[in-house]
């Protein structure tokens, strides 16, 4: 009845290099002259032992190549830009579809639900179809649960909304839900429980002070039961990629 | 002409339990350690006597088996959160298709619509597609038909809305309706008159105050020509769900 | 190049027994313990002489035998509920598909059109793809042609618009169109002729505070063109509706 | 790679009777007891050496034989009525598939564009869905371009903004299209340019004092490159329409 | 996995003719006696080296003959006018299809995306569907990225929103992206950069003042890795427009 997450997972351990931020903040924010070269990004993938590497379908057609690349494909299937983020609630259109992924060599799909927003359930409706024709070939849907706009507004990092995000990952049909963390272990083994046989891994967040700080919340959130991460700017923003990935590894890999 | 409701009743009866609070309302506010679990509410379901046990589709996926549980499966086919309940019009879109439910081993499906919603509309409209999907298929219809919004503020528990509630429902083919009680017997026989044969199981509602009072309602509605009852928090809420179970079967079921 | 009328017909003219209300309306306003039953209706059609009983399809679904009933079904394929009246412009979402309608035995399919309303041209559109459907299967189209909204507030029952509802009907492909009678034979006999090829009903509306009241009327509508009547209220809400039935049959047919 | 227009046109010119004003303006305004109806207008139109008459499809369907009639038919593919010009911008939802229309047996479809329309937009898309379908059967396409709303509010019938709709039907593949004249030929002579292979006719507007006035424009925008004109009221509301059609004719064939 | 750009490129280099300013500003604006006709634009691109011509899909119906013209065809899919420019968000509906555009004898497909405005996700999603279609069949996709709206007011040619629009672009999946050029030609390298595999052209903007300074500003941009210019006004507007194209081409082409 469970898709089969061994693709992107190893000793049902996931540990994901993440790479969408380009569409949604724009290379001014995230990049430098290295960082914004998708092949330096697959690069650290491929060599830094991550169990999948997350595109968008545009830089999944010219950068990866499924008979040379052995790190896994996921393909994030919606997205947007914040520029208008001081003006509307949030909402993130389908942009790829689940045929496109597989085309593209995908091993997994992403798909944001900004939970809280006004098209909540715009964006519900449409994962649902998404959810379905993955399921159909057996290719598991990594949900992105992430709480947002004004119902929410101040509660984003709550344990409520959070569980409720995972729950809603679980109860939508998600095979793995991306969820921030709040800081508080506790509060992250409630929203794991919330999430049932649906997997668990942090998001990364925006780079942390020190990798320590980052390395320390990566051991936490394992010990209350996620499995893995998905992080992206406290690897490629990091001085040593490489070295960092392999630290990173000592923690999710046994 | 009338869909075979055999498979989720007994003797003419339903007691289904239901499970799709989790999607609506998150974890915190209605489950604990125990409850928060699909699988003991499905243990529940199965040693319960229920006649259906309903789920979201995610949670059918992942925990319902066709081969191993018993209990007829009714998947939710619609859903929503209750985040924004104060800053929009109640609104449930489609999550599920009747395709997708029957290869989940779905024996009904069932579909909420908001009756005096900004959005009725358009719940009628995609229920009616839905409703043909699932009759050509010889698969029960359960509408959950709850008065809600600006226009029915105030009036959701009177006769006149519940009645035209149930009415709702057989004019739009359902082939059962969920509908709360106001705790008039006469009020309710009006309403299941309003349904023709359309049949009516009360809507279980949040956990009353002592059992007896939960008991004494069913017997109420089953005395003016309901068929059973929808009950989840009054359940799997209690200390000692089977044991309350049993109670309920006893009046449930001749 | 016309559809053939003469299933919905008797000598040319029209007596349809209109029951529809339910779901406008509600039980409350409308119906009483006899009347709120669909198969006291479905008797009256049967032994009243009508040549067609206008049901939503839940109601055909669960009442209406093909090979045991007589009287014609002209199923009513778009609807609402009049909850939000004072809130929206009414719109009527279409909620069974033409071919629905011929497997419940239909021999004629109804539709409403708000004419004035801000959703008119979405009527309009919506109309004109089940009018397609329904000529491509010799289906008789009927269209409750119906001013509202604000843009004809006060105009409803003026020549002008009512003339213009029914040319519409027309110059949209229906095939008979159900139109309120304004009390003046002079303006029903304009508004026949905008109709042109398609034929009138008159729309019996509430039930007037005599039967020779309303008997007049109909004699009035058919003496300058209208080919009949369809009526609701009038008749069930009667106290004995074969009689009156009896009567208006002695008017209608020759 | 161009459609051919022979069908609609006689010595390259066209003379078309347009009769879709039911519908935009109602009986009230525009008709008598004569033209009111749609048989009338058929013979003014088979005697009157018009090369295209202009119906909205339920008229065609009701008084349109393809066996029996000679003058080309016209579908109207879109329309609306102007209850609401008061209250919104203009839109003209598709009523008609040229499917359905090739089945009526017309040589042409005609489809309306509110140039500067909040609407502008979904009428283009629609448009060219249209366009695209008329190309593959080789169906001349003939767009009403008219200037309409705040946008252009005080210069529909600048030189600017009639060359823009000429042009804009050229843009989106029309064969011909119908624009307004706004009474200088100079002007006129830039709109045709504008349009550059997309034939020129004149929209014949509302009915002007003499007769000799509506035929000296004609003259004036056949001078400037028109091909003709597309005339309702100035010939079906004129006390002797063959004789005025005869008129016509002279100016606009050789 | 990469498109094959052979086809509109000559030694890698692109320098398009584009001509869908009609659909936009009207004649009005942009166009004389002769420059408003289409069969003088394709003259200058046949015979001005031009390795594409850009039409909307009418003018390359009625205008570009495959078996004849010489020049690639690069139709554009979607646009708009400018009508409502003060009044709305910019949004530009598809109103031609992948297919279409191949019948037409397209060499390659253009779409434009006002990034920032309201309706930015909704062209996004549309785009990437086309983008799909295009690639399925090999047909390069060249991407209009101009940033539009409220959100960007007064940022529009920022380094941080170019290189935002230019790394959409590459994301989104699209071949080429064809973005404004702010003058710094250090902004425009790091633009490039952002775009990665997906080859930048600059669009040719508003006629300059000068032949001189229009073709420094193309050398600028191709010494900081464009591969081209995709321009309209600074050729047609221009007196003699086949010596401005030789002196652009000997820029262009090495």
């Amino acid at each position: 009845m469970q898709v089969d997450l061994s693709k992107i997972t190893k000793q049902g351990r996931a540990m994901f290099l993440a790479y969408d931020q380009g569409m949604e903040h724009g290379p001014e924010k995230d990049f430098d002259d290295e960082n914004v070269d998708p092949q330096k990004i697959l690069e650290i993938a491929e060599e830094g032992q991550f169990t999948g590497v997350i595109f968008q379908k545009g830089i999944a057609e010219k950068y990866y190549d499924p008979k040379i690349n052995k790190v896994p494909l996921i393909v994030k299937l919606n997205g947007k830009t914040g520029l208008r983020a001081d003006l509307d609630e949030p909402y993130s259109p389908p942009l790829c579809s689940v045929e496109e992924a597989i085309g593209l060599g995908a091993s997994a799909v992403g798909y944001t639900i900004y939970v809280g927003s006004q098209f909540e359930g715009k964006m519900m409706q449409e994962f649902s179809v998404i959810e379905q024709e993955a399921e159909e070939r057996n290719l598991p849907v990594v949900a992105w649960m992430y709480p947002r706009g004004q119902a929410v507004a101040g509660k984003e990092n709550s344990r409520e909304i959070l569980a409720h995000a995972a729950r809603l990952g679980l109860e939508l049909g998600a095979d793995m839900v991306k969820i921030p963390y709040n800081g508080s272990k506790k509060d992250f083994e409630w929203v794991v429980k919330a999430a049932g046989k649906t997997k668990v891994v942090m998001s990364g967040g925006p780079k942390t002070e020190t990798r320590e700080e980052f390395l320390k919340i990566v051991k936490d959130v394992l010990s209350v039961g996620a499995v893995g991460v998905a992080v992206g700017r406290n690897i490629w923003q990091d001085g040593e990629p490489l070295e960092i990935s392999r630290k990173l590894a000592k923690i999710v890999f046994l």
